[in-house]
């Protein structure tokens, strides 16, 4: 079996699920109950958070967990903008937000909100410029994604740092989901961000465990309310166990990000030259300001699920690009946000690699895609 | 180490946490991918959603997976306030709501809602006339719990099936965290009730996830936007080892009611009668129409944090009132809202008993309650 759809999801490593079963069977009493079966869940509690605000960078106050990505984008946007809606109801998200940002902008609609769609070069790239056209004095967020889930596109979030440095009026929202362990932190998580998300599951940790950096003084109305855990801003039981395999799953991802990065790209690079070999392969991811480890492509008139079974069928895993679209069957949004035609944007398939893959597996894949684009020539 | 503090949280069971483990090393992928990894995954959530609706007694499109109880709570509460805001912006909870309930029904007065709070007899169980009175026409939801987490009194929910059959424009909701295992189904899943919470970490499953109960055509706006999970009510990637574990953790709570049911009830009344023998010791959790598990009582003058770390000492834990207030130093709510004085309500503990406990713990609870009894005289 390879796999190819990193970015959809990670296997979780077993290091890190050695952690959360040790954690769940030894130290499952609740942070919040008195006794000391309770200290002790809430000692690991915060040794989980120091790592990871250690990790980052930043102040343990400043991380708070949640269930995921989802709810870590849905909470910064939604709760920004119930916290300043008396100080202005404008939004500005890129045109190529993962649904989590984008919809819950949407939402906000529904409340009065405004929600401007900043647009993207060809290339997939924020257009600064239009970007900085669309601010108005009653701005409260600016959300921009580090790197595209689709295609795998850097965001210049220092340039969108510089812009806003004057504007302290608005915040700034990274979505990191896609980039932690695989950029530089400083390139996403400069002084200027006050919020960022981030998501287990893409970096080998469990299912359902996600955290935000929220900057110091940087206030949002909390999702969930109730028992007043997390500083009284985001209530329920802490899953423990899960937050201590994050912890764990976050520090390996850094940790191998040094050596990691050169063996994706190479990885990568092997994969678009041989590709770009072929007639009727078309790229959408560019060589520099792209994730090492996203390439995505097609095979014109081949639809992008024809490519994933074909691939499938030799047990190898790649996506239409991205996970939660290919149900709906919708063409990647990224790409019409793009200006690609929905004919050529329809045709898109992702490969999203990982630390786990190697070059042997490259090899296998290229000998695949081989056969894969003999066998739909017929229908080309 | 004796563990009467179940109410808080469980232990997960070991074949549970086998479940989860097992799934989360076998069928991890992401049930959105459109390859055969994501079809298995799709499958094993299908087939934990249908147990469970199974187990319920309810359709597999009328449940959708949680974070927990408080997710849940907050999902219900403010998704249906939005949904329905423009048919009315009246809600009605119960005096003795956990917080994840009230507190997501007071935070929707800042989006001008209007919430009553329906009060409780001294006894500690909803006081069905007049919450009868509160009704207006611009009623849209009344949030009443099966069963309370701080004393464990049952609550009248098929009286207010009966009260509401008239009325189709008011949605009901329970939450049934404290419930489910404790209490027969149709007790507080009547055909009336169109929306209930649970969550997994009350009934042995792992941390971190819970469902919904939302009856067919019934309509919620999501609190989740996004990548469009859950039928599009709740995004996010779902976390199949959790949900496969509780599914499962489920089966084994409802398998065990109809025995453990007894054993539990046999416990607690060995307990209150041997406790109810000291003069100064209150009882707040009476006989009939409580939890068969949930015992809170008080020493008189003694602060209930000085009663749990006095049992911690000896290796058993209990609670104040409920976890989360613990920490808080708050009185017990409930007991407030009964009419309980603040010096009395804060003398409260609270032990919570479970399938896992047994008579021969009950005794050695009962031997140090006599110590700790007699070390608290001088200060009494
Ligand atoms: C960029 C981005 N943001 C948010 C999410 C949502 O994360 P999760 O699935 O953990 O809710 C994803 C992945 O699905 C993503 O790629
Ligand atoms: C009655 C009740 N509702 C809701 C909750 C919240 O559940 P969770 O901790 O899973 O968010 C709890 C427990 O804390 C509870 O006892």
């Amino acid at each position: 079996m390879i796999y190819f759809d990193n970015a959809a999801t990670t296997q979780v490593y077993p290091d890190v699920l050695k952690t959360y079963t040790e954690v769940a069977t030894k130290i499952w009493g609740n942070p919040s109950s008195l006794h000391n079966l309770g200290s002790q869940a809430s000692r690991v509690l915060e040794a989980s958070r120091k790592q990871i605000a250690d990790l980052l960078g930043k102040k343990s106050s400043e991380i708070f967990f949640t269930s995921g990505g989802t709810e870590g984008d849905n909470w910064v946007i939604k709760g920004l903008a119930f916290e300043r809606a008396r100080l202005g109801k404008h939004i500005i998200v890129s045109s190529i937000e993962h649904p989590a940002v984008k919809e819950s902008a949407l939402w906000l609609k529904t409340q009065g909100f405004e929600i401007d769609l900043a647009p993207v070069t060809k290339e997939g790239f924020l257009d600064l410029a239009k970007m900085a056209e669309l601010i108005r004095p009653d701005t409260i967020l600016i959300s921009v994604m580090a790197a595209n889930n689709e295609i795998g596109s850097i965001q210049p979030i220092k340039a969108i740092s510089d812009l806003l440095a004057d504007k302290p009026t608005i915040s700034l929202h990274v979505d990191a989901v896609q980039a932690i362990g695989k950029m530089p932190l400083s390139d996403f998580l400069t002084d200027r961000v006050d919020f960022a998300t981030f998501s287990g599951h893409k970096f080998h940790s469990v299912r359902g465990v996600g955290f935000i950096y929220a900057k110091e003084g940087k206030k949002i109305s909390p999702l969930l309310t109730g028992g007043g855990q997390e500083s009284d801003k985001r209530s329920t039981t802490e899953n423990v166990a899960g937050i201590a395999a994050t912890a764990k799953a976050l520090r390996l991802a850094l940790n191998q990000f040094e050596a990691g990065q050169s063996r994706l790209l190479a990885m990568k690079q092997v994969i678009a030259d041989e590709l770009s070999q072929y007639s009727d392969v078309v790229i959408f991811s560019q060589k520099s300001n792209f994730l090492p480890n996203i390439l995505t492509f097609g095979i014109k008139n081949i639809r992008g699920e024809v490519t994933v079974h074909a691939f499938e069928k030799h047990q190898i895993y790649i996506s239409t690009t991205s996970a939660c679209s290919s149900k709906a069957g919708k063409a990647a949004g990224t790409l019409i946000a793009m200006g690609v035609s929905q004919k050529i944007a329809q045709t898109a398939v992702r490969i999203s690699l990982d630390e786990e893959n190697d070059m042997s597996e490259v090899e296998q894949f290229l000998t695949i895609f081989k056969q894969v684009y003999a066998q739909t020539q017929k229908v080309r």
